[in-house]
């Protein structure tokens, strides 16, 4: 498999991890999930991410769904999220990962750090234990870690260490950082790839701004293929026309805590997965969000037919 | 004036506190403002939040604004949010205001609050500081406060204190609170008002869940209080047809820290307020962000051209 | 009155705000425990400070004790905390305490903050708003606030605004600050005094550091005065040998939201003030905390007389 | 071996892990720090823990130092801290720690956890997922975790679940916390063992508060060892002359962040471990920390000598 590296652009479909209802890995679900991605268009997949419920998985179950995974994913690239409280853990799932042939590995920060100091030094603790071969991502995302990464502190994190390709920018508001990671490059700093999370409900503007691409797992990854692809193009009234349409699902399924639940729910649903069962402990809908989430997807399903 | 009560409903518009570009605070802004909100159909007001700017007003400032606020309101009801890190503050600006006409107060809980011991013992010590007889209203925004409150919490502090007649409801996810506290009441507790927040961006659902309407700043609160309307009548569908159209732009407003700078700028260029300056310390919006916002406005209008 | 600079040194105790049982301010012991404060040696005074209970005064109460204080202080100095979720409010007190006669203000970062640039931003604002001529205590104290200042963002603040002319030294582990804030000003940085707090529980440690004394409010300041002294003459010794005597009680004291229901009940016992109440919502101490009290001062008095 | 239960009392050390100077597990200093620690009068040990730098090891590591400590601990118990943030990892470490025959695995809350609800419900999960034939040792150590567990909520966890025999208490003020336990317990609760960590500074008032000994890891064990025993014979005079003896070293040992490089110098010069390197990232004790040591150590042997 190819390495993603600091051109890298499209969709990278944060996957979900597939169980069935008494909490087993759902094997045959994960191809049919993987195919369903790619079937959808997707460049690529970032596994065993927050939404990937990672923390529930043995290291064994990781590393046979990373296994999986690569195995149906062809010539497509596959991102291994790898965050862990020690470096050892970090190092030691990056080299069984790395060696399976996943394309890069994904690293957020601990929520314990605070000054810039401490994570200017974090990341220098991980390049050193996963050594400065493997591709990473910086995980941005202050919303879920605590950790808040200012445009100039991640500047020096990006000058240390040319191995971090790639940013999956999620922080909020976060549209002027990439602005500003976009006016170094122009003054000289050397390119990131930058790939925007936030459940997507900003990929519009994050395209406009400069991002490469989309790296989140809203339940329906053509919106997100389509709409990079029209931004590309430059038709970004069509491309938020588009967006608009699943906008008002994409903001219910940004819930925290729930969100993976609606999530599933929907893979579910569209036959991605076979139950949307999460391993315990974890949040599951009940009847009237499930109301809800229908209703969005009747109203959506009329605004697409509309578009057309 | 009229005091909230529990059955309080409809649009309590969250005010900005107009500032002239040098920083003072802009008299004739605040009238203009008050009619405006209510020319857009709000049934009152709520001063002095989060997004009033208040910790940088001192004492004599927080109470003209009041009393400006409350003249200018003749029968319309105002709150006036008296959150600070102490009671003192807290008894003494809710004597202040309710002389003065106040509908109500006010209150979240400080971010030092951990157990749910001490989140109940806190609106203890509110209650007893402020006295029984002032309507309060409860501010429960987990994201800006860090303090989670269950529903269980929740339903000991209102059993507790009849004189809480009113959740400003803005946990994330927070649909299932609603109906925890709406099926509590069909069980025998007494009612208690829910107006809801979080920028707007839930209002159907909140609304079909048993809410009494919105208590949030918007810059287009006619949206508010026609879905409220809508939804009140029933009329779901239209509501959600209306709420899309503003979504884009309400998502986009909703960012935090950059929220009040979009709100203010639309508010400025909306008549509403002479001019979108906060007092320092504060955001503002550059080029590439009024761009964003004056785009999702102009398609804004198209779209409600579309829905006549 | 003369003002705070950067050669201060010496004893400023923290004083506690005495309160009647019912929760009145107890004016005569104001006066009480001010000279009590002063016959044990105090060279100055820090009031309305965490431990001064501040957020439960209302602002009149607050001005009304820092005029008897400083009255009742004659030529000692005395510098108030000025803390407070907003600027406004920094600034009111502020002038009013200044125009007084304080010596200084103190200021805590608020919880909020967490970047190294928002850091340096919130105190670039503080002197803005206070003017450059009102000498400033910077508090250091991450336990309480949350925000942890490294030795280089302390440093970019301290060049910056000369006005902040002191730190009260308060991180936990934080000796080696004290020897990078030397260090770089034996490399050409201006000085700033540093006074130490944490309970007094390093002092020693941070004498030989380089700190010039101590600002914490201890119930037996005697200890402090002597401590500094004997370090001041090179006897460090002697000096330990004092500060363990007291050891057991300080450690004792320092506990967290417990350690001022401790420090009033000494100061009660000692006569300094007539009753131990806090105003609520405070804590006191029940009968097996007495009891450990008081045993902690009978072998604490033992051991002093085996020291003479 | 035999399992730890609810009546289980004596000194469990804080075991830390030795390491080379170049990061490697130093395999014979393992079985020296054991044979220290039992030497020392430890009735059992603790590893893996937070001074474990558990973190820092890949899991083989893990198994691999569980496995040499228990084989040299003949007959006396090895608890095995299990904390991690994925309940897969702590069911699968449990597994293997038991199976190798550990006497019971310590379990601190997860610092996301927020309401009582979220810390009851956490305890639930990890009982499912360990079994209930596992005893567990709940770690309350908020200053660490973030995670405050009041009297009422720990009281709720102790009786849901039977396998959870002991507490390793450290909150901060905490005193109230074995009062509360033991006044419960003589109402009916079921017995729990508590065991007090803080760096030990409380030990004398813990033990009368009803403790049954203490779990933590200052590098003098036998001074716990000694003052559990003399506070058992109702010496409470004399435990404390002994403890005050230690306390300047242990209030230094305290601190966090630095702690444990104190505590591996303090071990490493005692013979105990041969390096005091802790494996990246890690602190280490530069030339005026160990002179603050040495010199803290020496006025000990003399206060030492002094007492006998």
């Amino acid at each position: 498999m190819t390495l993603i590296n600091n051109e890298t652009s499209g969709v990278f479909v944060i996957a979900c991890t597939p169980f069935t209802d008494n909490g087993a890995i759902d094997v045959a679900s994960v191809d049919r999930m993987v195919d369903f991605y790619y079937d959808k268009g997707a460049d690529g997949l970032t596994i065993l991410g927050m939404m990937g419920e990672a923390p529930k998985l043995t290291q064994a179950e990781s590393i046979d769904i990373t296994r999986q995974t690569i195995a149906r994913s062809a010539d497509k690239q596959v991102v291994v999220g790898v965050s862990a409280p020690g470096l050892a853990a970090i190092g030691e799932l990056t080299k069984a990962v790395m060696d399976i042939g996943a394309a890069g590995v994904m690293v957020a920060p601990p929520s314990s750090l605070r000054t810039d100091e401490q994570i200017i030094g974090y990341y220098r603790n991980v390049i050193e234990t996963i050594g400065t071969d493997v591709p990473v991502v910086l995980q941005d995302f202050p919303l879920s870690t605590g950790v808040q990464i200012s445009s100039r502190t991640l500047g020096v994190i990006l000058e240390a260490h040319p191995s971090i390709v790639m940013l999956k920018h999620e922080d909020w508001p976060g549209l002027q950082k990439i602005t500003d990671l976009r006016e170094a490059e122009a003054k000289g700093r050397r390119r990131t790839s930058i790939l925007c999370g936030n459940a997507g409900v900003f990929l519009p503007e994050e395209m406009q701004r400069g991002a490469d691409g989309a790296m989140t797992g809203f339940a329906y990854p053509e919106m997100m293929v389509e709409v990079c692809r029209l931004c590309d193009e430059g038709k970004h009234d069509k491309a938020q026309d588009l967006f608009d349409a699943y906008l008002p699902l994409m903001r219910y399924e940004q819930q925290p805590g729930l969100g993976l639940a609606i999530r599933k729910y929907v893979l579910a649903r569209r036959g991605a997965i076979t139950s949307a069962a999460q391993r315990r402990p974890g949040a599951s809908l009940n009847a009237k969000a499930i109301a809800e989430v229908e209703r969005l997807i009747e109203r959506q399903t009329r605004k697409l037919d509309e578009l057309k």
